[in-house]
């Protein structure tokens, strides 16, 4: 059922691929690190899965992979980046690191992208600004699979937030979610499987509720995080409105309904009213705040706090964000990561029509 | 069973209470434009319901009435306010006041404030901004209500967050929630009423599920946005931690279970890490990103497209954040606010205390 590769195998053919379809020598290492990144922190639904996906987005011509990306307006604090519609792996790299440098002189550096694509995991881009002792934070757009509360259209994507907190000896506070109940990696590993959903993850065509992993695909619709107005959804809906917001209508690029989807074979939206997908980033200085020590010592009792809180029964901790997926990248970068047969067979084909071997 | 009074009688009251505790003529007119701007905005919780709560802190020496607030450290684009332990009605406006300020210079302001009380409602600080065609971001810790994802002690509180966005024709964008299922507010309202809460609001002091509204006085807390794992309850727990960690690490407040409670007659926490409660408050300049037209533009299409959405049986329009609360101002401004009886009655036992009609 799964193969097991090493880090090393993996990088090396995606690589090899980003680098055939046109990418520099540069852009193919980040693409390669950032997608990497999602099988390490086990956010398997974002990784070398959708390489293929990224692929077939260049085949049909909506992704460049030698983009002349660059800053088209800015401030002390402030930069719009226009990412020329390339990968949104080597687009986000780029933003994440100007909004880290304004940080260095201004204390706080934001940076909202325009014509830009998928990114990978939005954690990455945020926990650049780790090493920095600065606070990262990551977020973006994407194609409308998600109904406002009392909707029937899909308006907003699943649009993620991510921030990250450095710590003292403890590990790094990472946050990294999707605004919607679930993700639809975790749809789709339901769908899979053949079992149905818990109430609240999505919706019918009409708006009513089910538990049917395979709705989206008959016009249903997931939720965003809370379900239905009951508990809470409007609250999601909000945050995942703020995040499209903060990530195209500050840039310039396509919002709401008008976002381009992932997969090539899916039509783009008609009107559009921006470029590409977006994304905004923001980069805090520590030591614009406060001592840099000082934040680290609290920070590591507000993590083993919460680590020592009493638990319901049957669970052995509160999670601190970031640690599970921490712990998972030292154990797949010493024991390599598990694909699925049908991911490592989708990649051979890759691989074979490109002439690079798995 | 209410009663109704215009918001001129209930703002020269409230005005004349705040001169009474001893704050300046300044402070006492902009504590009460915060705090009624709570009741006109609907959100009678946290609007002069809760007037006597803050006479009782200034009784009990845990609020300063006359508060040297000052910027205690500084960046081109950050500051770190003390607020001398001053009503947060008052040390919240002089925060964002600088956090607009700095955007002025460097296209964005960002605030941690320490040493602060109870601010009223995150909204209205947020949307301070949009006069200066910015946008407002505005959170707070509070005192510790809810329980983590797997955890049956109380260690964080409500954390909400605000976010207001300027649009054009259309009227603002503003988004104000409590990073928990439900706020406290509306677990009291169906206190009051012997009625059940929903599932996912509120869990007992081992941590079950339940549906009893008065189970926080039995050891219980309140769940974070999501209600349990399986509904995404770990991202409403990375959100108000988010909150805390802004508003209290980055400035030297406290924060997590040390939060000091509103209820003068609880007693403060033990080992207190920090001063007071923390806010966070954020503010960008629009035309630091884009021209403030193009950004207005999309807004309104963006507004327009989610208020035309189809919508499930029974529901007239998806709701755009903030519109319902605009058009209760509106109203309440002409037709005046209804206090419940208790709540008037309250009130006129604190003037007579003081010497003031209402």
């Amino acid at each position: 059922m799964e193969q097991n590769f090493t880090y090393q195998q993996l990088a090396d053919f995606c690589e090899a691929i980003f680098l055939k379809i046109g990418c520099s020598v540069e852009d193919a290492a980040v693409a390669t690190k950032v997608l990497l990144s999602a099988d390490l922190r086990g956010v398997d639904s974002h990784g070398v899965a959708r390489l293929t996906g990224y692929v077939r987005l260049w085949e049909a011509s909506r992704v460049n992979a030698s983009p002349a990306m660059k800053i088209i307006h800015e401030t002390l604090s402030t930069a719009v980046v226009d990412g020329d519609s390339g990968l949104g792996l080597v687009v986000a790299p780029y933003a994440m690191q100007v909004a880290i440098d304004k940080a260095a002189v201004a204390g706080t550096g934001w940076v909202s992208v325009q014509n830009s694509n998928h990114f990978g995991i939005a954690g990455y881009h945020a926990m650049m600004a780790l090493p920095q002792n600065m606070i990262g934070i990551a977020m973006t757009n994407a194609s409308a699979l998600v109904a406002p509360t009392f909707s029937t259209e899909k308006l907003l994507g699943t649009n993620p937030i991510a921030v990250a907190i450095p710590a003292g000896k403890q590990a790094p506070f990472v946050a990294d979610f999707a605004t919607t109940t679930a993700a639809n990696g975790k749809l789709e590993i339901l769908q899979r499987k053949n079992k149905p959903t818990p109430e609240g993850w999505v919706q019918t065509k009409t708006g009513r509720s089910s538990t049917n992993a395979h709705e989206l695909k008959e016009g249903g619709a997931l939720l965003p995080l809370g379900g239905d107005r009951e508990h809470g959804s409007h609250k999601g809906y909000m945050l995942g409105s703020v995040v499209d917001i903060f990530s195209a209508i500050l840039s310039g690029a396509n919002y709401g309904p008008w976002v381009p989807p992932f997969p090539a074979y899916v039509p783009m939206p008609e009107n559009m009213p921006g470029k590409g997908i977006g994304h905004f980033f923001g980069a805090m200085r520590i030591d614009a705040f406060r001592p840099a020590q000082d934040f680290k010592d609290n920070m590591d009792q507000w993590i083993g706090r919460f680590k020592n809180a009493a638990t319901v029964e049957g669970e052995s901790s509160v999670v601190i964000p970031g640690e599970p997926e921490a712990a998972m990248e030292k154990e797949r970068m010493l024991n390599g990561i598990n694909l699925l047969d049908v991911v490592a067979e989708d990649l051979r084909v890759l691989g074979k029509r490109f002439a690079v071997d798995l």
